[in-house]
């Protein structure tokens, strides 16, 4: 594979998967991927699941949202207590076969990693128009942070809990991240998103990266307000480019909401010879890369 | 299936193929698909194909695009005496495992669709910026035309032959079918590409089609020179989401290059219930779709 280029972060987002993962469905719907272990242990909840040879369904008799989120959050803290999962975080992530607003029930974040459901965030490109030509602000992620200290990261980033809106959700990150006012931040545009499946310690990954366009004025300057980013840079488009191709500064996920960027705005030109790999690369179906089912 | 929305079109672009098809390689690397009947046919053709269980790939002797080029084009010379295919356009396409830059030789276009090589076109966005907001300018196709007479179309739209680039391609359609001169088709950005597989008459059917988006000023209205637009019209594009939405006015394949417009530009929103299914459903890879070999 090359050291260089757009392409090599899509597939380090996306890398080819040879543990085994068995499909989690509700209903005839899959909406996360286990590890043999969890399917195991989740032979003993009954009530809860139906095992059948290749797959987990969340048992018929849950048939409401509540029936089912109620269901989990019991599994939860059952596993958490024999500590085969990490406590759970007070935070719920939704449990879907498609986007969020699809969500059939939700589950603590903690736990959902092992369940290999999806998880949504949402990033932000803010760039300025200049005379010489676009420019992007790029944050600087703090050396104490836990994932890629001081790499590079869009201007805003950040997961999304169940809870929030995505618009209120933006609105509070672009605030805390970047001190951007809400009549600031209200103007950024929904542009699509990206999404990849890994694999992490946890589990299976799916994630889902919507992300937005923000054009601000020559005259503003992101401030940091929670102490997740050491600093701003504002940065010829040009020069980001190069990063993204050459270096691997940034936060892993970020070079593909920056490809998603050039490719909308033409710094990445049809003639690349992978221009086809980079736009359909971009967006991957949930479960892509996984063996089918008794491979 | 919805009788209104958006994903309905990509369904229409993407129907399930359930006939079979027989992959084309070159190398290692897959550039077809073919109709059983044209398989049993280039059996015959023993120094040009070799035929295996279930795939047929190009003779290994042929080792430069010029000597692979020759002998396909004796092939569907060949093959169009015994009126088993069209006759040949005279107009090359690429056959490419990915995009047009990747071509490992080139093939007459009638032949070509028989052969399941991927097509290529450019479709280009013309908008307008209003105080009352975003505008969009659509074709509406002559009554004569061979495929979708009178439908909607987007401003711009064409195929792409291989000896043209894309700039040049673009700048020639751009004039003959809306009287745009080059120094405003040359302000066009690529924003990125759709595709999708289907079924033709000649056999299967990959396209990929290269978008654009071009800001026109208000005082400019488009102007057709070679017969195959009958009128223009400028629509606030929020009718053009409607008539995507609720309406089969345009022709198949526009619908996704505007529901791509809408996405980029922020005109369908991520909390719409379908969001991820549309944008990951507007690219397509190449023989998605097709049942895998043996089955």
């Amino acid at each position: 594979m090359n050291e260089q280029g757009y392409l090599r972060h899509i597939h380090s987002c996306n890398p080819p998967i040879t543990e085994r993962f068995i499909p989690w469905l509700i209903g005839d719907q899959v909406v996360g991927w286990l590890r043999p272990w969890l399917v195991e242990k989740l032979d003993e909840c009954p009530n809860v699941f139906d095992i059948a040879n290749e797959s987990v369904t969340l048992a018929a008799r849950l048939e409401s949202f509540d029936d089912r989120s109620a269901a989990l959050a019991d599994v939860v803290e059952w596993l958490a207590k024999q500590e085969l999962i990490t406590p759970p975080m007070g935070e719920s992530y939704p449990v879907t076969p498609a986007g969020r607003e699809a969500a059939l029930c939700i589950m603590d974040r903690s736990a959902a990693a092992y369940f290999g459901v999806r998880a949504f965030g949402q990033h932000l490109n803010g760039f300025v128009r200049k005379n010489d030509g676009l420019y992007m602000w790029l944050g600087r992620r703090a050396r104490d942070r836990l994932i890629f200290p001081g790499a590079l990261d869009n201007m805003v980033a950040g997961g999304l809990p169940w809870k929030v809106s995505l618009e209120e959700n933006l609105r509070k990150e672009c605030m805390e991240e970047a001190g951007l006012p809400e009549n600031v931040a209200s103007q950024a545009v929904p542009v699509g998103l990206v999404s990849y499946n890994r694999v992490a310690e946890r589990g299976y990954r799916p994630d889902v990266l919507y992300c937005y366009d923000l054009e601000l004025s020559p005259e503003f300057a992101p401030q940091n307000t929670d102490g997740e980013v050491e600093s701003f840079e504002l940065m010829p488009i040009e020069e980001v480019a190069r990063l993204v191709r050459e270096t691997d500064e940034f936060k892993l996920n970020c070079n593909l909401v920056i490809i998603d960027f050039l490719l909308r705005h033409g710094y990445i030109e049809p003639q690349e010879e992978e221009y086809l790999d980079l736009v359909i690369g971009l967006r991957r179906p949930l479960g892509a890369s996984l063996k089918p089912a008794g491979e």
